[in-house]
């Protein structure tokens, strides 16, 4: 059992909503720790994660997109100004990869998170996209990111969505 | 990365609709094929199968429900008449893990699937749901089988569907 080729795990991050860049979210760190810890494991060579970040026009104001960043190097030199807003959000995954020793590729898009994440998914074919969500606990299950809703429906691949802990919901559970 | 307790996987087993018992549907086998393929890989002891089949109350005649299958010879003492149907289909995938060698641990329950399923989730805490769809395509994303969907909303743990291929869909996309 178990292909050759590694199994490609997407990850979709987000900047945090409190911090800003180049702060991850707790919901997309949520989302990278567990693909870690519960599905590659000590396998790190069976896997290939691949990190997207979707920034929304109005936020930014660069054309950075559409680089692929596969090594802390590729970061080096691209330090100036604006540009290392979504670029260090990258570069905070892609170093966690590294620490890891689980290959990975990393790239920035612009424009609405949830319809670009699913053409992404239509571009690169993972076997499975990881999304978290600020899900409110057992309770409040109606409440999902609208990211994470838009993508187990529409999203051409499996789907996993998962919640942020209890504990590490900030004071207005909006934020993440 | 990766703690030393195993990732525990249940995967929600039916029976098929055109073969009737013991023969599992198609979107079982697929959700069974895709956890091993792209999930456990060859990392076997990394991970534990809960394999969970629910009976519509009306479907059967017997009270094997509760008992825990773990080996193939757990089968042998149990064949008598109509009660093999159910545990037929459980044998089927505890084999298949025993020949990948992968640890398992597969039971029957009675009720609603939907809301069997998320009460077998509350009370053995996996950390992940595999559940296979029916689901017709990237046109027809609509439909997805009512246990999927409701797992999606109300599983107390992260949930995967996979979706059935279109090459596996039978004449009657209802069948499976």
């Amino acid at each position: 059992m178990g292909s050759s080729e590694p199994t490609r795990i997407m990850v979709a991050v987000s900047e945090s909503t409190i911090k800003g860049y180049p702060h991850a979210s707790i919901s997309s760190r949520g989302a990278f720790d567990w693909t870690i810890e519960k599905i590659v494991r000590s396998n790190t060579s069976g896997f290939k994660l691949l990190i997207i970040h979707v920034q929304v026009p109005d936020e930014d104001g660069f054309d950075d997109t559409n680089r692929i960043y596969a090594s802390p190097e590729d970061f080096r030199n691209m330090r100036h100004g604006d540009k290392v807003r979504g670029i260090c959000l990258l570069e905070y995954f892609v170093n966690k990869c590294h620490e890891i020793g689980i290959a990975c590729e990393a790239w920035i898009k612009k424009g609405d998170p949830k319809e670009v994440v699913c053409r992404e998914v239509q571009r690169t074919h993972p076997d499975l996209l990881v999304v978290g969500s600020r899900g409110l606990g057992p309770f409040q299950r109606v409440f999902v990111g609208t990211v994470s809703e838009f993508c187990m429906k529409h999203a051409e691949c499996p789907v996993v969505t998962i919640k942020r802990r209890a504990d590490e919901t900030p004071e207005d559970p909006v934020d993440d």
